[in-house]
């Protein structure tokens, strides 16, 4: 009877909504956190013509090349390149003003070194890297972990950053749990020109 | 080539699509404070077989009237019930474990007197109330207006209140903006057994 249920059983199913709603053919898409590849792999699966993933941990980047060789058809990986690299900036290759979409999800990679984990400063550096690689109606996909301290202060860092940006330039939204307060947040901040 | 762009310029953007994807042919659902109609409208055009729309104030009930009338067919307008009533308890023709969906939009009826709005403690009590009349998987939609001091007063309570409901039971989110400090927020909370 439901498509599914419940609707909204964690920021995940807003991120996967609106990913897939945004993508569109011929467009450039980046996971700047790849992990262990699961966001990279759902966005492999939309309708972008090319994915860049980037990891700044080999064990990351060899993670996530192994989700997607079992999950992806030869055609979907030929349109994909995992790089290691520091979210702190991009690769060279990807232009200005050419990404639809850069999803970061931060915090420490599940199942490794927990002392490895995206800090403050380098996020804000690469948000505003991030920012110059949009196209207008390209968006920032961000998934904080407030539930550890270094996530706390990461999340109110990028709170306080996205609430600066221009209200005629930018949408920027929080989606969180109210009733776990553990839980992840997704903040979307969409260049509306 | 956008569908819609951008893709969420505000709360009621993420209104709209979690109503149309929750609302199933057969459900009951309600606007619990119909103000102008507006939402009132747009839960009609939905795949429900029932809509009741309530308001105390009686030039809310005719406005929302005059718009339904004005934009639904004969068989869209046989499914709606308007009545006068206040958002303190519901009609009691409407049976408990029932409904799938009540919307609220909180404060001041739009060109209506201003010292006439929602009241935490009336809001509080409609709450407990619409809790009763939900199905499983039905969900509570309620756009707060913190740009003036009641609505500030207002969408704390609802946000403790919620923030209280069991995690094994509910799932409660809060849709806001970051940089936009007056703008409206979306409260879903969707009951999930």
């Amino acid at each position: 009877m439901y498509s599914q249920f419940p609707l909204f059983q964690s920021h995940i199913d807003l991120a996967h909504r609106y990913w897939k709603e945004l993508v569109l053919p011929g467009d450039t898409i980046i996971d700047a956190t790849c992990g262990n590849g699961h966001d990279t792999l759902v966005l492999c699966k939309l309708d972008a013509d090319a994915v860049y993933g980037i990891d700044l941990q080999q064990s990351a980047v060899n993670n996530t090349n192994q989700l997607l060789k079992q999950n992806l058809s030869p055609q979907q990986l030929s349109r994909v390149k995992i790089l290691l690299h520091s979210h702190a900036c991009f690769p060279a290759e990807i232009p200005e003003n050419s990404v639809r979409l850069i999803v970061y999800n931060l915090g420490y990679l599940p199942g490794g070194n927990k002392n490895i984990t995206t800090m403050v400063e380098t996020t804000l550096a690469s948000l505003e890297a991030a920012r110059k690689l949009l196209l207008p109606g390209g968006a920032i996909s961000i998934t904080c972990y407030p539930g550890h301290e270094e996530g706390q202060k990461e999340k109110n860092a990028i709170i306080d950053y996205a609430s600066k940006l221009s209200p005629q330039v930018w949408n920027c939204f929080e989606f969180s749990s109210l009733n776990r307060k553990q839980a992840p947040s997704l903040l979307l901040l969409q260049k509306t020109k």
